[in-house]
């Protein structure tokens, strides 16, 4: 039986930084993946692909809402869900053979199964090729989640679907019911509605992204609502079935069958589909837990300390299955930490309230640092400063009249406190207010800073401009007004 | 005659800001425009034009070879020059709403006519409706540039001509021969190629270009020959003449014409089309400024302080008309910072090193800080750490193959010293590395920080591991070294 410093479970971001961490530790590391695939939900049925999915799709759309194109013809129609999925396979695979190739240049022994523990230092894999054990001293369990499936739920694979299930749509639906306004549901309700597709999102809550600002997540609703959005705030689904056109429209035809949800509030909506993105779900009960005394919730979610760990020392957990905020990209660093001190080295001196959260819905939204209502709630004394895309002659070549920069500065000592962007690049722009509060600049910084021109990174000035203009009017004698743009 | 305390000559980025910080400070202020339009060179003929221009054939050929549209039918053929320009018209008609609007705000004055120095502190303006005359305490001088016509090149406007006529080209060559690799020309011929064009660049230097770090400029001049641009590196053109088709290529064809460039080394290039894109050329010699005592170059350039004072004191001048960077993004800095100082207050202190460089070609490049070569002459020790769009998620999402980003790292302290991409989003990247260095942030920095994924921000910690990890072995045994993508 082979011994092992460090066995990691699942290869999905956690698990894969958690065991390459460790391998460049020096220590002997294995890695084991249930599924035929390597990467996890990151890879093969979130993250990735629904980016790529949002990608292809926003090339399709945008030059023709922009009418770069003239008087040309559409091109939507010709385009089927088939050419968009081979587009996401092929980033796929690249993203498969990159992980591979880390694990093997780390000495990382990758092993294919369903781990099981059978004791506190011991698992058992059940492979292709029958069971095999090895030990271990530490343990990351990187297992992720998978989507909520309430047993009310008629779940079909065609017109009744988890998030699993959107990149195996062999058409576009004309409709579709997506139930919960989370990051996924979310995310799914824009991309269907740039297709074309008309949306009805429910949301249990009385809005949609419930962690972002108040004023992005107001634009962003009104927004989506423009885009033919229908939002449904502060309902519950009672229960959802699959009914024949006729019982429900009246029309005729005997084959044509549609998904009737039932709201709480005793509505009745119908669509061709319905969506089911409330919750992710932990799979713990298969890991055999039990053996080593470690806990898990209602959810199979596990708890952890800030180190990572779960209430058993040498078992640590990361990413999706600790629950939020479930982004590849924290759940990397997480991951990356559990295993510095798992192996007693220093995790660095990253502040984790510096983390930026990135929605890839349609507007693109991302946030860094404290919300209005946080500073409010914290008594924390701050003004807002604005810059709308339009203004900026970027936005204008992007044709994003939308978007719009917001910073909050603290009134006192001018740093930022926040950063909120939604629109076009967002979750790259949101980069540079991260820079500048990590390093500890504060809003005078970009109105000294040169911008290139034409750039969205052009907002920081005039959001800059804007929020200090309103802090003290000091400035208007100095040289330091001038709005850049507007 | 009406006096003010300030008079600025041109609308353009230097002028604009000029005016707009004067009258912040309270001055009294007139703006002259001797064009029909507002913004100068930056909106009407160069940097919105030609970005504009380069946004709709980047939009209308990026999806197709990114093939997201699979086997559907190509459109370009579908589009047409008018087409693109119209797109641009739209831009450049919201851009002289905002600087017109800007004006009304504040308060400037605003006078159509051709401004002449009359005496040290006079102006006669010649416009529509007559003379008139204003004086003023100090003056901002923001004239511009115009392409230099040398006599010698038979330019007609339709086969021969220089950027300011490409936008109103009423069809696409087939073969262009652009001379010049600067800026302007390199961005055009760049635009054209992507557009189908068959394009022929002849610079005398031996690169385009010429400040770029060479790693950059090569890795760029073999992106734009994959592309097809032809490359006479190191040539200088003697002569241009339109000849008849078949005299030169034995064609039949009584009214087919073809430019001709004959070069220094008895080369012949022959073209459907000739872009004259060698050097600018002030217009000082219209100003009168014998009035006042001022001096200009044979290229009817001024020669500023760093107060952008002329060799007159109550006399600056910013922008173009000055030389390089001759970038709208340093023309407005100059021009703020000119009039800061011309009514003695506070500039800021913002460090020039720190400007940014975007060169809008295809692919997209941006720069701050130094070069490897300059840092080599200068005798500063340095590692450089490198990422690779293709190792990045977003660029296998964007379908950029050819990306790249390089972080100049001081061997002993870490600091950055430069940093340079070349790739999509390239200029709004860079503020990133923009940040970190004005606030005097280390290649640690980036390590430690958490980026949204998936981003092409996240090459910043791919090539900071990078270079650290040629910098010291002592990480390979820290919590450090893990690579993100690579």
């Amino acid at each position: 039986m082979k011994h092992y410093d460090c066995v990691v479970i699942g290869t999905g971001p956690a698990g894969q930084k958690g065991a390459i961490q460790a391998a460049k530790l020096g220590k002997s590391v294995a890695i084991v993946e249930k599924n035929k695939v390597l990467g996890g939900a990151q890879i093969n049925t979130g993250t990735i692909p629904s980016k790529a999915l949002r990608e292809a799709v926003l090339q399709l759309t945008t030059g023709h809402r922009r009418g770069i194109y003239g008087t040309s013809k559409h091109v939507k129609e010709q385009v089927t869900i088939a050419d968009l999925v081979s587009f996401s396979q092929r980033v796929i695979r690249h993203e498969w053979e990159i992980i591979r190739d880390q694990f093997e240049r780390n000495n990382v022994d990758l092993h294919w199964g369903h781990a099981q523990f059978v004791g506190p230092n011991e698992v058992a894999i059940e492979g292709p090729d029958g069971e095999e054990r090895i030990t271990a001293d530490r343990f990351l369990l990187g297992v992720g989640t998978r989507p909520a499936r309430p047993e009310n739920v008629p779940f079909n694979g065609q017109t009744i679907f988890t998030s699993d299930a959107v990149m195996k749509l062999d058409h576009l639906p004309k409709t579709m019911i997506v139930v919960g306004g989370g990051v996924i549901g979310t995310e799914y309700a824009c991309i269907m509605a740039t297709l074309g597709v008309q949306v009805t999102l429910i949301e249990g809550r009385n809005k949609v992204l419930g962690f972002l600002d108040q004023e992005i997540c107001d634009a962003f609703q009104y927004f989506i609502r423009q885009r033919g959005i229908t939002l449904r705030l502060g309902e519950k689904v009672e229960a959802i079935r699959e009914v024949d056109c006729n019982s429900s429209s009246g029309q005729n035809g005997s084959v044509c069958r549609l998904v009737e949800a039932k709201l709480e509030s005793g509505k009745i909506i119908h669509a061709g589909t319905l969506l089911y993105a409330v919750g992710r779900q932990g799979v713990c009960k298969q890991l055999g837990l039990d053996k080593v005394g470690i806990e898990f919730d209602d959810r199979e979610r596990l708890q952890v300390n800030e180190h990572y760990q779960t209430n058993v020392d040498h078992v640590y957990a990361a990413g999706d299955v600790i629950g939020f905020p479930s982004l590849a990209s924290t759940s990397m660093e997480q991951g990356r930490r559990a295993i510095c001190h798992a192996f007693g080295c220093s995790e660095g001196n990253y502040n984790t309230s510096l983390f930026p959260y990135g929605i890839y819905a349609v507007p693109e939204i991302s946030m860094v640092g404290k919300t209005e209502e946080q500073l409010t709630a914290e008594g924390i004394p701050y003004e807002s400063g604005v810059a709308n895309y339009r203004e900026i002659a970027r936005g204008q070549l992007l044709g994003d009249e939308l978007g719009m920069l917001k910073m909050l500065i603290h009134q006192e000592t001018h740093k930022l406190l926040g950063v909120h962007v939604i629109g076009t690049g967002a979750t790259e722009l949101i980069h540079i207010g991260q820079a500048v509060m990590a390093l500890d600049g504060d809003a005078e910084f970009f109105v000294n800073n040169v911008f290139n021109f034409p750039t969205l990174a052009e907002c920081y000035k005039v959001a800059a401009y804007n929020g200090l203009n309103k802090l003290n009017n000091v400035y208007s004698g100095s040289c330091q007004p001038v709005a850049v743009s507007c």
